[in-house]
Parts: structure tokens; C-alpha cells; sequence
């Protein structure tokens, strides 16, 4: 059974392979008469593109978002939205060497126990080329959000051990790894051409802030506004934590420290991140993602390939240092279609003797 | 639009509120011939029950589960299993005395400004009683995972910032907060007898294990394994943050350390936490949960009315000191739930000349 | 995988069979601040019940609708429903006779090869008894519909061969078929008394009409109101055949007959039955279904038991005659289900620059 | 909310539009490693291809079907499927005349109503070319239930009037029009010939019958077979009626004639259409579809514009005078999706003990 729809309202279903034909995505439950344009997606996918940050890898996509189907004379029509980006940059032979090989870290293995057989050409489905499909998918999506004055930021708080110690919104894009605080950015960039001559790879911690939202998203009990973060949030490759509010924080509060007080202004304080009992309260929402370090290293690993057998395997080519800060459009467009998702969901709550339409 | 229902092929949509008839569930999608009796459902209902530790409240109920559908002569039918559990010690005259002031860190406020009134007594659909209907469930998912030799183990590995140095999982029951580390607990048992006298409360972080899972459980790219599981556990009311693996660790390590490498044995770590690419990879499933301190607290509180008006909280009542550790055995349910769910979708994956039936 | 949820917003889960505790529905995703009691069932539930017509069994049950939850001082809440009738006119008795014999027309047969073991006793889950919980649904979804002008009529056209020659809606009450035509109501009866006499049953057609529903109703291209609504009648038991508009009767005609023409005052004709292109078009929608025979007969007749063994069957006790009238709440419910589904789900279409709350 | 998908396990969404880009299908829930290449469409795309019969159009496409994703090596990998068809032979500039018009039968009216605006060349996403993603959809399908024995076989029972007096499946492909009755088939040859010559055209009924289908597909209550191939059905445009096994007949006999008896080698007749409480029962399945006159004729008819205007509008060009046979493909490929999505459905229900892997 696939798993590749994500979204109940504004539903996303996304498809292709790092080396096939292309990617793409179909979204289906876009209201009709939004604008919408190929020129609408460019700068989100340039910013999601390789090779904008010291921390990436040296594949040269241009991303060009083609709009198949949905869009009739500049507006959506209400029909299904289908996005997709040609592979262009592609050179599989790499991978010949290594088809067999299960490479540490990465799906190999276990795309290969549940399929039978995989996709070996740079990682197919399980590549993070897949994210570019989300992406363009956000750029819909802040179409429906945007113009209710919501506003997805996210920026890098942590990498390879280095923690941003303030947090100035206006200073990200001066930052190469979308970080606020341009000492650690400094001291990353330092990092990063340390560890990228290691042959290694770092992780980091990614915040992401929603500012705007209104008061009232999220449907209890099991589609709760952070339930379906959390799960948008983790479902991103590179992911191994989730964390709202104080996250794990707060687990060392005492209730009188974590409470949130209400004043006649709203509430003085935001350890929540925004959400209680799973719906938004009208506070910023403040997520936070653990990002692992990139599991393509050139350091020799221990492995196996597909008899069994045991590998010493070297990887060659040139890879990226860090998913940050390429992961951060990434993850900023999975919030914007949980919080459009959210935002449609909730405009059916509120009873009002019949909807008059 | 609702988000009450849970699961794709095992899927579960509860029911209820903390001061009505009674909570319940409706699992459909649940195979048959499978042995089910009402007699089953005792330990679980029993180890999430108020009233077993020193951390919980005085509310004594005895949840007792009723197979209302579903099963004949002991035997799952294939049709909707329906488990109803009735609510007999209520008391809701507390409740109308602040039944139009929001208590802060509780849903008061967002279910009021979703819905536009709110069923205040006890917390309504918010309540934590909520899980109990979660736990019923879990016991039937757990009738489809522990043959193929799936167990679900939770456990308390921080308690108001006293940490678990040492795991032994067979010491888990002598622990009152299930802690595994009989030290930590004798420290989180005095701790919480002071919080209490403050009128405060704790949280802390449990971890969830999964042993025996088979390799190939999970649908990339969005019902990803530890999607689904970031998901669940999110949707535990009191959940703030989960890690999957080293989690948050993981982002403070190179590619080089956080890699598991492959023997002929298997995995010769497992910082992963048994997933890899959103597969499980027949390792052990490594999952934390951080639960924030319980919001009822007896000490005075800002907080406002329905009109807006500021008013000075102090909540009346002898309240839990901690979620921990009766929201252990609903998180296993949660994850029992996942898995099964995704265990009977991977069955679908293999095609084998037809499926011959 | 399940089966027992229908509607994607307004979604509806029945559980129960006919010799267990009773039968009920969750239903999720109705809006909050409608007002609901238990009294609102009354009249739905006492059309569907047995008894009310000389085509009816013996059976006497009150069919008492208890809420469950989701309703707090005489409004839904947002939170899911529940609605339970409890059985409570049960013997089991007769069944134990026949509990290996696949009666013929019944579902015991499917059943049993399908999950290997089957409540035998009334029909278990595939009793007509389930439809009680459609009923009640039906009740809540007219909440939704009736304020915004939508009324849902069913009644019966053909009878045991005997057609209705006029339509006055206002006669359907009159009859104890819910037959427009007096005439053919009273021959109706008479067909009746000889068909019970001779142990045998007949079927029918009902009309349903829905009048007041707005234009814009259903979603392309494969959750089209004819669609949807086609799903909803056929998977009430005893129905074979579904007609919108002129239906069957369309395929002799020719375009120029058949195409309703447009003036400035709305459609000319209705012939396309208040759908085009899937999507309802402000005319009075009209539905046929096709009703089969009731297959428990008094005759005797040929079959097999578990074992393969041949029987002759002669069932004992008295058994409706029809389905009809009995099933004419059902279908309307049915309808009610699906117009309030899409006329939440039609709310989601429109844009206007930005949806403001 | 979109509608565009259909399916819960092996689960289709189609996009595109009649001038746009192209149209397409995502399939997602096909099992790995099941043999497809673009070759294997050839056979299906060209049955419904235009132009293969006398009741055709004159648009020429190729209909080529290519495969975007979810394919490596020749064998399916488990994740989305994606198959795009360019469209090549548009031309649109007839559409410019009317884009104001709401043409009679067709769905301008409603899509305007619904969606505020409309893509009018060549009908848009409401077009029957639409159909042809639902075409290459089937062909996957059929991948999944012919290595089990089943084979779906459509076929005209009765086009403008003339029935097919008798049946002889090896005659089927004989007539241009797919039906089974060569006399018949003569006579339609020369209707269809007087009917172009007045601009007008005609419907019929087409009959689809699954053999060789196991016992045990359907789940009750909601997704009984019958309801899900009614839906099926009835979502290709111009179907008004839909009926499984006798189907209207059925109301017209007793139910000593209607139960279909069962011997020691099965059913003694099919009155029931191979389909007993939603469950299929092992006999052939058989589905009646009856299929309206294509509204577009070159008579003059009364319709208005999007002001209001009344409008006498004689449509140009050539039409096809009958969407059959070319609906016969579509309506045979809709049938293998549901009986493909319900035997993977149907493969969850059995227990053995922990369905050992």
C-alpha cells in the first residue's frame, strides 16, 4: 500500500526518481481561481537547488517547474495541479560500480528487503531529490496562506555541534546556512571546509517558525495541528527529532515554569510553540527538526552487499558537507501544506445556521 | 472536518469525553479469526488506570472494556470491533465554577476558539481519558504483532530532570514510574512527594522500544515509519518532542560516527533506532517521547475568562504529579498501532506471481 | 481492510449486528454548535422500524437512539458522535437450526469464504438491522441540509410489478408503501396478503428526489455526486440497480432528446436527473434504485450446508414480505449522507482571496 | 476538496486536461516487481483510441503512453507509478466561438457554477479524454488480476434502440461496435449512419462481465463490491445507470424466483450478478452500464450564455455519434481497478496465526 499522498484537503501525491525521468507532484483539493504561474516557483527552488551553499554538492539542476495540468489562463481551476521537474543533470554510471552495495546509513538495505529489487541510480525514490516535489508543492500552498498573513520561516540554530546564540530574523540570508547568528555562520563555514577535507559530513538543528497562524487549526485528537507537524516534519529524509515549543525542555520544567499565563493581551509567555490540545492558539509556532549528518561520506565503512558478503566501501565523487541549509526550503514548504491542509480543514468547523453560501 | 480516526488498514476512530456516557473505540480493518475477549483488555486498561502510582490522581476508575461489535465465540468477524468503556466515577460540580476561565496549558482555550463552546467539564474530548480508548485499541493490535514476535516496551528514562544511568529493562515493574533504573526511581519517588506539597507537577522523557520487528515495515515517502510514529506519539496530549534513534544527539555527529556499519551479522550499531529511509531495518526501534509537566496545578495562575477579563487561577483537587508513568502504556499502544497497521500494509508489497491465495 | 466508513468530511463508521449489544455510528467531522438530542431520531427511526407495514416482520424493536458523545447541552460539539441503539428484541434461538446452511440470496455464503467463521444469528453484520445506524446518521446529515433548503423524499414507484401511474408527493404518506398512486398502493396490498400466503416476497423501485440543492455540488472526475451517490444507494443490501434521471430510459434516446436545453429561467427539462458532468445543477436531483425480492422465503429450496453437503431449506417463522417500505429512511438517509458530505466539501471550492475568517 | 483519486490500496489519481499539456495518472499501492513497459498500453490505448469505428470522431491521437516513474528495468519498484500522454492533436480555436455558452448536456454550466471559471477548450478536465488515463490505469491493473485467472470482457448489449438478441463472446470483436450479435451490429451500422447525417446522436447499454473472479472480494458495509463498481461506474461520464446482475429485473419477480439456488458444484444460476452481500461469490460478475447520447449534436439548440442571454447554438464540426464503443475500454478498465483494489483488500483478511511472511 503506498504512502506517497500526504494531506486530507489540500492533498499532495508526489512521484519519479533522482535519475528517471523527473519528479513531480499532483495536487488535488487547490480552491480554483488562485494565480499561479511557472515564474511563481523559482525562487523557492533556487533556494532548495545544489550548489547555492558552501555545505553542497556540485549536481547542477535547474529546477525548472512545469505546470501540467490545473491552470487554465494564470489562475488554478480547481482540477488537479500537477508539477514537474525534468531530470536534467543526470550521470547514473557512478552507481553501476556500486549497485550491489548496501551503503551505510542511506535506504539501500531496506528498500531492498521490502521491494525485492531498487532503484540504485542515486538513491531513485529514496534520494533527496524527492524534496524538490514538496517544494514546489509549498509554493501552492503559500498561495492559500500567504494571503491570510501567514508567513513559514525556518533557519538554522545548530551544525556540527556549533549553536547559534541569537536568533536575528532579518540576518538569515546573510548567513550561506540560513543561520541568524552570523558569528556561528563563521564558524560553520570554518567547520564545513575542515570536515568536507575529512571526507566527512555534519549534521544540525533547524527551526522553523510560523508566524500569523490563526487560532483555531488542528483537529483533535489524532490529527492534531503538531500530530501532523511531527509526522510532516519527520517524514523528510535526514530527520531524526521533532520538537514543539521547549520540546524536550520541558520535560524538565515544573508546571508552574511551563504553563503558559493568559493576560488580557494574550499569552505572556510561548513554551508551548503555539499549540495547545493540538490546535493552534494564535502564537507563533515554533518547531524545531534534527537533521543527521549526510550519510555519503568518502571515509571507508563497513558494509555488506546483496549476497551477504562483507564490503570495505569508499565512496568517490564529490558529496555535500551538511543537508543544512538545503533541507530548510524543504521543510518550510511541509509546514505550509500542513498549515494549508489545516487552514481548509478548518473553515468547516464553524457552524453558522447553514453556511449560507 | 474530523481527525478522530487513526491507521490506514488497521484503523481505529475513538470516541468520547472525560464527563459523558463513556470513551470508545471503533477498529476496523482488523482481521479475522483472531482470539479476542474482554478478559484480554485487563492488564492493559489495569497498568493506564489512575490510582496505581505515587504520581497519580485519586480518580478510581475500572475501566472495564465492553466488546459492544465485532467478535463471536471469541473470535474476531472481520467487522468493526467497537470497545466501550463507561465513565462511573464523575464528578463534574468542580468544573462549574471555572467553567468559563481558560486554564492555562490546558485546550480550554483552543477548543473554544475552534468550536465556539466547548464541553468543559474535565477537559471534555481534551481530557486524558481520552487514551484509555487508545489503550483498547492497543491491546487489539497487539493480538496481530506479538505472534509474528513483536514486543513494545516503554519505559521512564528522565522524571523532573533525575536521569536513568542505567537500563535494565527486566527491572522495569519494580519501579513505580516504570523507571528501569531502581536508583533514579528512589530519587523521582521523593521528588515527587515535595512536588506534590508545592502543588506542582513534573514531566520527563520516556523511551519506547520495539523488539522483533520484522525488516521492510514502512511507506516512503510520507508514511514513512517514524512519520507515522512521529505522528502517533505527537498526538499524545502532554507530547512535546520524539526522537527516533540518537534523535537530537545525532545532529552533534559526523557522517563518520552516525553511520551504522553493515556486518554479516547485521548492524553493528544502531544510532538509527531500526529505520532507515522510512523502512524499518529489522533492528530494535528506538523511540523517546519528552512529556511536559501535567498542567492542573494547585499553585496560583494568570490567566483569563471567556470574556477576556484576567483572573486569578487556583485550581482546587488533588491532580496527578506527573503523566508519567500512566501515559507509558498509551504511548506502546500508539506504536503497537502503528506497527500493525504497517505490518499488514507490507504484506501488500510482495508480489509473487499473482498472490495465489 | 475495512469497509464500514463512508463520507470523507461528514465520514460516518457503523458497527454492530443484528443478535449482538446493538448497533451504532461515529460520526466525524460535523461541524459544532448544531443542535442535536435524542428526540431528533424519533421519527426517522420509527419510519425504518418493523412493524409499521403490512409488508413487515414481527420483530419489535423501539430502535431507542441514545448519544453517545460529541453532544454537550443540546449542541455537537465538533468532537465525533456517537449513536447507539441498543438490541434488545433478540432470539437467537431459530438461527442455531440453520447456523451451517447458506441460506440462498444471503450474504452467508460470501461471508464465510471471506472470513472464515460468520455470525450466523439474524445475519450478524449483514442484517438489514445495520441499516438502523444509516438511519440515525441520515438524521444528523439533515441537520446540515434542511437549513440551507434541502429536502430528501423518497418513494415507491413499482412494487411486485405494480407501477405508480401518477406521482403526488403529497400522497406518499397515505399509503402504507409510501406509494404516490393510490390506486397502485391499494393493488400493492392485495399482492401483498397473497405473496405472505404463499411464503414468498417481491421487490420494487423507489424514486428519490432531492429538491433545494444548490448547483455546484460534487467533485470530478471520480467523486462525482452520481457517482458518490450511486456508491451510497448500492451499498444498501437488497439494492441491484441505480438510475439518475432518466437513466436506462436515457440510453434509447437520441441527443437531441435527451440534452435538457437551457432558458433564462434554468434547465427546461430535467432528464439529466439535477447532475451534469458530475456536479449537481440547481434542478431537483432524481434517483432510482432497483429493490430485489427478500430472500427469506418460506418456500422450500435447494442449497448447501459447510460441508458441502446439499439441503433443502425450508425457513420457518414469518419474514417480511419486502424490503419496501422499510427501506425508503435508508435510502433517503443514504442521500442526506452524501449531500451534506459535499455540501461541506463544496464550502472548500471557493476563493476569495483568501477565504477571511 | 479534490476527487481525482480513486482506490484505497492500489489507488489511481489521474490529472489533465483535453487541451492542455497531456493527461496523466499516478498510481500509487502497485505491488514491486510485476513485469510493465510502455509497450504493454499499446493494445488498450488503441481500443479507445477515436477514429477505430464508424460512431467516431476525426481527432487523431496516438495516445502514446509513457511511463514517467515507478519502473526500473522493466519491473515496478514498488513506489508511484506515473504514466503521461502528451496531446498532441489540439486545436482549440473552435472553442474560442463558444467560450461563453453553456453547450446543453455538457458540463459548462456546472464546472462555472462550481468553479467560477472554466478551462472551455474541448470540454477541460470534464472531457471524455480524460478517460484515457483511466485506460493505461487499467492496464496496470491488469497486471495485478490476470495472473489469478480474471478476465473483464465488455461488450454492447443495445445501441439506439437495438438490443443484441444473443450473445456470443468470440463475436465481440467481429463488430465495430463491440457487440456480440452480428445482426444486430448490421443494424447499428446503419442507424448510426442516418443519425450522423442528422447531426444527432445516440447511447446504448453495455454489458461487462469478470470471469473467473474468486469468491471473498468486497467489504461490507460501505465498500461492498457492488458499491464500489457502482461508483466506478457511474464516475465515467455519460453513465445514468448502473445495474449488477438482473439488476431492475430483479424488482419485477418473487424471491422464489430471484434466490439463485445452490448446489454441490455452486449457484444453479446467476440472477444475483456473481455478487452476494457485497462480497463476491465465485460466479461470474456481471454489470449493466447504460450510457446516455453524446450531447454534442450539430442541431440547433436553446441554451444561454454566462450572462444569461438566451442563445440558439448549432454546435460545428464533426462529433463522434455515440461514446459507444469507445466507452467499453474505459468502463472495462474502471472494473479491473476496483476488482484489483479489492483482491489486494481481500488478501488482509485472512488470519493464520501471524500471516507468517
Amino acid at each position: 500500500m503506498g504512502g506517497n499522498s500526504f494531506g486530507k484537503i489540500f492533498k499532495i501525491t508526489t512521484f519519479g526518481e533522482s535519475h528517471g525521468v523527473g519528479i513531480g507532484v499532483v495536487i488535488d483539493g487547490c480552491p480554483s481561481k488562485i494565480p499561479l504561474s511557472e515564474k511563481d516557483f523559482e525562487y523557492a527552488m533556487a533556494r532548495r537547488k545544489p550548489g547555492a551553499s558552501p555545505a553542497d554538492t556540485l549536481r547542477r539542476e535547474q529546477d525548472y517547474v512545469e505546470i501540467i495540468s490545473g491552470v487554465f489562463k494564470g489562475f488554478t481551476t480547481g482540477t488537479p495541479i500537477t508539477l514537474f521537474i525534468r531530470n536534467l543533470d543526470i550521470d547514473s554510471s557512478p552507481y553501476e560500480r556500486i549497485k550491489n552495495i548496501f551503503r551505510p546509513g542511506h535506504a539501500d538495505y531496506t528498500y531492498f528487503k521490502k521491494y525485492g529489487h531498487v532503484d540504485y541510480r542515486g538513491g531513485g525514490r529514496a534520494s533527496a531529490r524527492e524534496t524538490a516535489a514538496r517544494v514546489a508543492a509549498g509554493v501552492v500552498a503559500d498561495k492559500i496562506i500567504s494571503p491570510i498573513g501567514v508567513n513559514v520561516i525556518g533557519y538554522t540554530i545548530e551544525m556540527g555541534g556549533i549553536k547559534a546564540k541569537n536568533i536575528f530574523i532579518d540576518k538569515i540570508n546573510e548567513s550561506p546556512f540560513l543561520c541568524p547568528d552570523i558569528d556561528a555562520s563563521k564558524k560553520i563555514e570554518k567547520l564545513i571546509d575542515v570536515v568536507r577535507k575529512e571526507g566527512d559530513s555534519i549534521g544540525g538543528i533547524v527551526e522553523i517558525r510560523v508566524i500569523g497562524c490563526p487560532a483555531g487549526l488542528g483537529e483533535p485528537v489524532f490529527d492534531k495541528l503538531d500530530a501532523d507537524i511531527a509526522k510532516a516534519i519527520m517524514s523528510v529524509g535526514a530527520v531524526k527529532g521533532v520538537e514543539v515549543g521547549l520540546g524536550f525542555s520541558s520535560a524538565k520544567l515544573k508546571g508552574s515554569q511551563n504553563n503558559d499565563p493568559i493576560g488580557i493581551d494574550g499569552f505572556k509567555s510561548n513554551n508551548a510553540g503555539g499549540i495547545l490540545g493540538g490546535i493552534s492558539n494564535g502564537d507563533d509556532i515554533i518547531i524545531k527538526a534534527a537533521i543527521k549528518p549526510i550519510p555519503s561520506i568518502s571515509k571507508e565503512q563497513d558494509t555488506i552487499d546483496k549476497q551477504g558478503n562483507p564490503v570495505k566501501l569508499k565512496l568517490k565523487g564529490r558529496y555535500d558537507v551538511s543537508a543544512i541549509p538545503r533541507i530548510i526550503p524543504v521543510l518550510e514548504a511541509m509546514i505550509k501544506i500542513v498549515i494549508a491542509d489545516h487552514y481548509l480543514r478548518f473553515r468547516l468547523n464553524k457552524w453558522n445556521g447553514g453556511f449560507k453560501i
